[in-house]
């Protein structure tokens, strides 16, 4: 019997809209589904490794890679932001609740054989380059997504 | 014949974003949908009851509990919310057009039998007990909603 | 054999997220399926006409009118807009790499026969007239959406 599939575009650069798209990836791959997350423009930050990576860029590229955050460990919630103090809050009750962090989520999510695919256009738009990104992602379009998602059980925007 | 099955996840905690869920949950039970709403994250304020409940929570628990809106009726816009003033203007124009305020929708979601599930590890989170919770509703997690959206029509996530 | 179905519903008034959806309506057209985008709430100014257009209305449906981006080319981004620089950044790096500007998405859409539906319910809410909206669009409620959604491989809410 084929596998069913999941697949979830993730456009969302909000540490808890991430966390979301991750738990049901992760608990999609445990019920045995094939399971996609295409990052595409602030959902590429999630793929960012946290150490900066010396790549050659343009101005609006590197003022791009300035303003937005270094990795999914550095992303701001989509409510409560409060410069910083909301994730800050976040994460306490998440380890007093034993709850993983994003970037364990993600891990996870590799382990489990999730396909992390970054989107190549908006990769292009913000000028972040494959060197920037964590290393086992894949790279891709929306044509691929198309050919995925036509077939999946669940698919969701994030 | 099976019945189709439609499932939302209500992520946000805004009041037009919940309206645009619960008027679809409200649509697809009208045409005969088994209809299946998660509230996770903010979406859990959307089934927050209006009157405080006195339970024992901790410092975070607290914090967050004060932050947040108690109920359908205290939610703000996604847009346009300037400080409260876009949620009257909102209301406003519904009431003049009849259309159903939140707090009506979600009743009628109720009566439809539209199954309301809490996200018992983000009620856990953000400190929410179910005695704040409206009565007769549902409790679950990631793994329910798998099961639920692998065999839905229509799955959206709001 | 029959079409397959994507089925986009559009609440975002967002420039970035309109992208996405136009994208991804395009790039599931190019695929041959049969696509529909509903624009409703702030997606509904994706469609505003670029011009202002003499039409009769109350004082609060004005308000939301001059409050509101007149048109796809006026809207504001989710992430980074700082008071409309990030637009124009934005604009700026799409133009460098040869993307679409978002109204060319959408001619590109119509061209391609996607289905660009405004929702009645909000445009009364918003005081939006048929006058305001682009030419060659379709004009439904939650039923029809729901008719078209049952019978999609790809649903999205954006």
């Amino acid at each position: 019997m084929e596998k069913k599939k999941t697949t979830i575009v993730l456009f969302s650069g909000d540490y808890d809209k991430a966390m979301a798209a991750y738990i049901i990836a992760n608990g999609a791959a445990a019920y045995d589904h094939e399971v996609t997350i295409f990052h595409t423009f602030w959902g590429l930050n999630a793929l960012r490794k946290e150490e900066q990576v010396p790549v050659k860029k343009g101005f609006m590229e590197r003022m791009f890679e300035k303003m937005m955050p270094r990795g999914a460990d550095k992303m701001g919630l989509s409510k409560m932001n409060y410069g910083g103090m909301g994730p800050k809050m976040i994460k306490q009750v998440m380890n007093k609740h034993n709850a993983m962090p994003l970037p364990d989520l993600i891990n996870l999510a590799q382990e489990q054989d999730v396909k992390l695919i970054a989107c190549t256009m908006t990769m292009d738009l913000l000028g972040l380059q494959k060197e920037e990104l964590l290393d086992d992602i894949e790279y891709a379009g929306v044509a691929a997504y198309i050919g995925d998602a036509e077939e999946g059980q669940i698919n969701l925007f994030i």
